[in-house]
């Protein structure tokens, strides 16, 4: 039952006010005790269920983990270790573990891949980072290219695969250090870009601190930034461009 | 004549290597002294020409409106003030000056706008970086709807809105002080975010430090923050964003 | 004795000068070597006996608890593992630990709880800090009732609560990441809100500075805000003002 | 009507759902086109009304007052200069302004008293922040005694007033370079007190960051922080708990 | 006399110990009574001498320009304004004055400049750094060429001249916002870039921080980095390096 | 009447003790209203009085002068402009201004200088700050010694000067930029070494930071650092040091 | 084959465009998967290869180490430790690892060294910093002398070598704390100085900012910074400059 | 021999100047390889020999003391581990080591303790530094008192010890935290205080920061601060002021 229907029955007299509060408050999700679930989550976002599981036991990622397979949805846990991943694979069997980019995925059914967003890295370093963003984007439906250890100080290498890099609706540019990839990437396409600054570093490179503020500061236009090693803000985010891109075309045939 | 239109010369001996070599360099931009102006860039990047007036004198400023203004291009220029403004309006008379976003504008003809955006603000202090936003969207060829003075510190003002707000492709979310607002908008919504921290504050608000920490740190998924201030850069993602959601459905109208 | 009873001897000619300044100066406090206790402080500030275990030995820890529990007083001890508690444990029998919190709690007899006090948390994550704020405010006489996982980026979770939470004397709001939890709270109260940062995030939350930079820019009124991860400090000041607030009525009774 | 009424009328089939809701959302404010004025606000915060006057020009600062002030409500406008305060003063001729604390005040009907705030400054240069946490929780009801110039460089200074400063229900200690003062305050009392930094100093104070993070590490308990010169929210703050403190026992007389 | 003319006339007893000292302390500068002139500057560092005007009284920097001068010195000031160099003017007709890069310059006599070093901006507003880096090097006798407005956000302008840059012995590179030139510049040659970071930007840019932390942060090799703005250290140690290499070869014509 | 004499009278009963406490409260400080002055301070410190001038009008500069100078003390005013110091000489017209140190003095009775300080600076940038450290020096009974412009970059000059400088009992080294003196000072001799960082230089001087931060890293024994231009605090504490150093010795004669 | 082979089979008609093009964009590096390994890079900037070894896997060093050593080149790991320097010596056994720099190095052939660098060090701390600079330049065919804990707070250890420091063609200063040897060496010579911060200190030292700071703003003349610690950095740029100074007085020999 | 002696030598051709230049590069310190001693240090600065000893190996620690200690000097070790002094107490018997202060002392003989200095600290967590400080100016002759735990927090254990404390010739002021002890002191007794900032703490105390800032923004006069954690450099500074002022009523006994 949803909120319209709800607000229905109590205007039809079917419901008092009182229970149509208590119930409207509960509507939106289950308290587990230490986590408040968001089940309506998927509907509203668009979107399926996503877990940080960092910060959470074992025990209670798979705990989450299987309440909301349970319910039919597929769910992705980020920042996890093997540990954490073993626990969820009792509890959810269908779970998968990609331990460069740390992510546990569990789909409750295929998705057909959809649009095109690119992927890019200054250095090797950056590939969990890039990685995190690319099968989170994935998770959400986006088909994704990957160009790794194209940096600014070997320009030529970028160059070599800009034109196929152009052709996505959307670009994660991941870089530490100095950071400059980002930028010189959005000065060759018209397409948005994804800065993601990393850690990757060292001295004053103060924990992506330096690569942060060179894609805050860059002169290229088109450039949205998240946090510092945050390739989970920034896959999600380009599924979204994506799926405004993409979804139409697609739809329509 | 084009790179292709060159390339083809070279290899029908119509014109030699090096001559090739000289003319490629100088196709892309023309060198007036100061400036290198690049004329394929609205090719390049399918939008007009910007011209970031704060560091130029009134005279160069009215040099670069009347020199792409003559190539049929509309021109914007940021960050101008009255004098920088008076300077190009008498080169290029159909100039137009906003003092609030502080933004020259020179149409070359009318565009119909498309798509939806929305811009909203935590406070009026915030207004001159949003009427940035929002002018930059609207030269780029968005439409444009504004909801000012929507902060968290009120915030069921912000959710009397945010049916509307939630309609747009794009949403720039303009705060300064706790910079909160984008975060919040991001969790009611499924449409990017485009987060831009103002130096609106005092005290620990460190010139928008904070808000600009606060917009990173954000726990709600679909944010991507430019620099302090930043108009200018969040209005034209969204607008790049906007482009791709829009694009199709009234390309086939 | 008491300074005043001393004062009179002196005035009485009961004890000369030199002997009473030497009384006053070994009055309040008696030297264990290493640490000054202040016997005089339940007196002075109406409250019970508070320890920061963490820079102290699992024996220093012992020694003060017994030393302040043989003298009739409750002893509260803040940041203590598990070590240290069994060294408390066995000089103090009736000592009890929360492992999450990290507290210990030694209390020489019950106290009944009055008015009332609201601990938020954003994520689950912010937890054992707020935990201790928690059981700090417990300690001081304070009921509280706890909000965990109410954060902005899910507002909806937070509005289901914020009647029963705005009926608090005072709120102890504690929130990592961007720290917006405090600013939107205060918005939708009239009750004083003790703002906790916490060191939870990463990359760009710099341990906690973008939360607390949040909390201190806040553009709502009535906001105080204590040190990172200082849930001790918070619990405290909210007891403090739960006691102005409860005291008298409770005390007519 | 409000919105307990509102949503009578609709269980009664006097209003239709759309309607409700369109009011519904007019209800909390009106829209002067620049600004959403709160009328709700002292309702739900108990208190007046406030401006902050900084960012808006003496024709905004004029009809906000004005606005307010016409709907029987008092008005406090802070930060203000004295080209603000005229333009205040025609629309609302019995606006008041101290150009200390640089607050306008107009009051619809005088207040009476009550509680008792104790406000100390650090030294001479703190005044300004100092008399406008005095003034704003004037404004809301607090008697305000102060001690000003009571630091900790000549510590008798303050120990001369502490019993004074001990009797009040809140504390607002206001200092600049070291900031030392609130914590010297509060391990003499058992009362809350904010702390409020001034960026009074130079050199390594970098603007009131000293002063800050002295008062946010303080070892005394019961200090709450607000912003580097924020004396309004001291006030605020100070008033809300004075209210807690002070309300029952005069409601009672 | 020289130190070692001093040392013989020592040992042959021409002169006694005490003398010497003193002699030796006098020679190797002079005392103006608010600056100590260093005569052998010219020949420890083999160039002539430089005056950072801008801390110093019109009729101070004249003095000093004047006493050099008429030791048969070039004089080069920094940091000059109109109103220093007019002082300076009156003493020493020969000066002249560069309003963009604020050097005066007095030659003794023409040098004939050898090498060849390149200054490249990322944009126009980087000129007056540039600029003083430039005639620095100039007057230090190298060949400087110029390449202005070939920062990384138009990454074709930069490869135009990429490999006219590269022939110079020394590359200085001088750019604000992100900084990215030198490192895409040190990534396309095998000469040593300077890095000049400038202040021009805002927001998070602060004050060139953000240019000095991706240069510092480069992953191109061979890059050597001064201060925010230091357009003559970079033009000082350019031509230092230039001499290097381009003296021997010069020489032996 | 001092505070043995009233407690004399308290035991004999000529004075109750309700009096004593207050006459006790109101003995070491009267209130002039806007600031309390310390009458003891000269007794407790042993030197005279001294007055920050910058944050207070001339008028009030003007009256706590005269009021300290009626009751035969000295007085020294810091920070003070040329409008304070013409305040000021029109209420005790002994007074004398320096327009380079800004110090303001009124000089009760001559002093008779003793034992002896060495006051040394970088650069000639500095001098401002090292006037300020001398003049209180010298107001506060030293000999002083100054030895400007013998920074570490010509470190010739300041070798030629280092026997002398090590005969002070204290060296003041004050400088900017790089703030390397105070560290190859004080591996120079064995002499206490005050340092003093000032705020001149630009860039990633970060308005005295580098230098501060330079002089608490010292790699060289016996130095202090006093705050960002603290001239005063550096003058300060050395008298205090050559007063111990000096004071027996020249008592005896 | 090379680029201008490959244009001339284009203008011979013996490769048509397409095939160009793809041809192009494969020659200067291939893909092993993790890494793109660029052939031409010790063409275009003359040197050998150099892998930064730390957050590579032992197989992936190995890997690299073994390409590039069997297409002719000399390797050079940098920040490798004793497992990643096994896994290589298995697939290069003449590949040589020294533990102070953390450098492993498989030459192809030996190099005849040429010019000289001095590298100089303020501490014995700073001696694995060091030794990577000076193994990086011995390993570009620098000759090396090193001069090991010269540091400022003894200078007269200093000064006893400078006269063969002063030889070198450049001089690479180490130092941590505060960082202040690089400008004294810059004031005692006319050859460029590459200073080098490292993270040895502690407290105020945050590490290595100090020793930045310090050196981007030494007042000596002629210093090019490098990142903290990055003793490899430092290296290489001092051997462009030594190659650019010795190359060819050597060459003509 | 020393250098006036050599001088004389080389003045009456005794030497030549040739090898009393090298015999002057070698009388101040010999080459053990890896650190340069420097055997004239307890001549030019009065006091003994002291060791850094946590970068170092045992080894090279034990080679440092016992070559000392053969010259017969006392020497002191600080941030010693046990490992380290094992090593020490191999090669030299007498050594003794402090496992709170980590300091290794071996005493070539006895000193008689003169003058006074007073170490306080803020708290108990304080107690390594205030030791580490203790024991170094005990070793440099100094009597030492200690009053630990005498914080600001409870600002009366620091008035009942505030008599005693004064009578020192120099004060070590130890906090950590908010660091307000040294300004507290400063404020109440003529002697200079040597501030400490530790590390104690955490969140906002930034790893001893906000300690240090405090410290170099007291309001109170007559401070110095040294570094974070600088025990060793408060105790130094404190035992060359103690001797200047005690030495000489001493020696005249």
């Amino acid at each position: 039952m949803d909120t319209m229907e709800l607000l229905r029955q109590v205007k039809e007299g079917r419901m008092n006010i009182e229970e149509a509060a208590e119930a409207l408050k509960k509507l939106p999700y289950e308290d587990l005790g230490f986590a408040k679930l968001d089940h309506h989550r998927s509907l509203r976002t668009g979107f399926g269920e996503v877990v940080y599981c960092q910060s959470k036991t074992p025990g209670q990622n798979a705990e989450i983990f299987s309440h909301f397979f349970a319910m039919g949805k597929s769910v992705l846990g980020t920042r996890a270790d093997q540990e954490q991943y073993e626990a969820v694979k009792k509890a959810v069997p269908c779970a998968e573990y990609d331990p460069v980019s740390r992510c546990i995925t569990a789909r409750e059914k295929p998705v057909r891949p959809r649009g095109q967003i690119a992927v890019c890295t200054g250095g090797t370093s950056d590939l969990p980072v890039a990685e995190e963003a690319a099968q989170v984007a994935e998770f959400f439906g986006a088909r994704v290219s990957r160009f790794y250890d194209v940096g600014v100080a070997g320009i030529h290498r970028l160059f070599a695969n800009m034109e196929q890099i152009g052709q996505a609706n959307c670009i994660v540019a991941v870089a530490g250090m100095e950071g400059a990839l980002p930028g010189v990437v959005a000065g060759l396409t018209d397409k948005p870009v994804i800065a993601v600054p990393t850690s990757v570093g060292y001295g004053a490179s103060f924990g992506g601190l330096s690569a942060l503020l060179t894609m805050l500061n860059s002169c290229a236009e088109g450039i949205g930034v998240v946090n510092i090693d945050n390739g989970f803000g920034a896959g999600y985010l380009a599924a979204q461009i994506n799926r405004l891109a993409a979804g139409k075309e697609e739809d329509e045939r």
